[in-house]
């Protein structure tokens, strides 16, 4: 019996939530479970089976290319409002996995140094190496985004930025890395809730910043530029996949699904060994008392 | 009830595996349990619970230095022969906490571009920030015992690296990084057992390299490297712990209570908002429908 079999999804997660021809974000409601027929508590069991097999694919991917010729990797990016849940993804479902195969790479506001480059310089450093899965915490993204409702750069130099990236994005799926972009959907009312809850509570409010709320009352603007992006870089190489997310148990499964449904995808196989097995074997044993 | 009196420790971690005046490695026998009263059954439990424990105190040091002035930072450096479980303390100990707050760096045969340099320039780019914790998977330490096994470097040489070592720890220290100094002890034998493994099983080929039976003919040069470096490198600033590691639960178990008591010395705490609380409620509640 596979974890396949036990889970309570009615459809595969990549369809349910891929953002294609025709997608409104305004229609998707955020407390919605798109493809999934269980209750938190079914998620629970579900997402601990799921690690269980995001483990054993993540160290085969790893396998296939460090003693392999496997060239494939994966690449989970991470967009969403503030308060959403990104963190509890990386915890929750990235903390499962191998800290050893895993590349974290989190995206502040860009640097003096960054800003003087092009905004896909300091991506391209990060992009996970074969045999691994790369994690963006917000992503070149923030340059369609925020920069764009912030007047960051002028209009036709973010026209300009769409095409660039679904050039960079082809690029890279191109040389072996399967890109896994997700938007994590909340209500206006939940990120309400979640920033009050950070300022009621002592131990969480190194996690608010006043800016927050500066943020928050750009609302409308960022649910545009996420429409926007949606429409101009959700290509079939790289497709965007937006998960409802005011339920944390429910997007935590989503996003665990999305990647196993990749890695499963790629399929990575223990590499053959380049070295004569059985003559190792009589060397060791050579040297066993 | 706390983590702490669950577990069946009999004395601090960092007592009973502290390599102090006198030291001999040869005297230390990898299948003892130094410290602990418990059998692998209790370990699993006291594992379970530390883990907890850990990502708590671990979150504390993350926001002590993101939003307060904490300057804490905690280095883990691990060093071992072949086979003794490194890759196993990674995935066990430090995958149970947040991978945002880990900068994990394995350090390999060095480049080119790092022949060019001192052997601590890429040491340095590598330490952690404030607020991490840093894993080294081999290290510095590599150039004193690979380097002088393998005489890759003039016996002056090796020499001047003992003092410089020295001196490097002391100003990380210095600088608020408590530095965690690990040897994973395994016996000769056990070796002999681990390698034999990776040859039987075909999904461990790909973690075995002809040039680790090479290495292992060096048995006794290495310790005699090991034993060399623990005397002229084991500091009251940053001593050595040398963790028996035939048992690989305890050697586990050994590293998660290591790591715990420099948490708790450093007992992090939330740190208090640089904002006006009631006046960003007063705000935010202005924005709630």
């Amino acid at each position: 019996m596979t974890a396949k079999s036990q889970v309570k999804w009615t459809d595969d997660a990549r369809t349910a939530l891929r953002a294609g021809e025709g997608f409104r974000l305004a229609d998707l409601d955020p407390e919605s479970t798109p493809g999934y027929a269980g209750d938190k508590k079914d998620g629970a069991v579900d997402l601990a089976a799921g690690l269980a097999q995001l483990a054993d694919l993540q160290e085969r991917l790893f396998a296939a290319s460090h003693a392999g010729p496997g060239r494939d990797a994966v690449l989970l990016v991470l967009q969403a409002m503030d308060s959403a849940g990104k963190g509890g993804i990386v915890r929750h479902v990235v903390g499962g996995v191998d800290p050893q195969g895993v590349e974290l790479a989190a995206f502040k506001a860009p640097t003096e140094e960054e800003r003087a480059h092009d905004f896909l310089w300091r991506i391209e450093q990060r992009v996970p190496r074969p045999g691994y899965i790369g994690v963006f915490d917000r992503s070149h993204y923030e340059d369609v985004l925020i920069g764009r409702v912030r007047e960051l750069a002028p209009p036709e130099e973010i026209e300009r930025r769409y095409s660039a990236i679904v050039d960079f994005e082809r690029r890279l799926v191109e040389g072996g890395t399967r890109i896994v972009k997700v938007m994590l959907h909340i209500s206006y009312d939940e990120q309400g809730g979640r920033l009050m809850e950070r300022l009621d509570r002592a131990d969480k409010h190194w996690k608010y910043n006043p800016g927050d709320v500066d943020e928050r009352a750009l609302w409308p603007a960022y649910q545009e530029a996420y429409q926007t992006v949606i429409e101009r870089t959700s290509t079939d190489v790289a497709p965007w996949h937006v998960v409802p997310a005011n339920r944390k148990w429910y997007a935590r499964l989503a996003v665990q699904a999305l990647l196993l449904e990749t890695l499963e995808d790629i399929d990575p196989r223990w590499p053959a060994a380049d070295f004569d097995v059985e003559a190792e074997k009589a060397r060791l044993r050579a040297t066993i008392r």
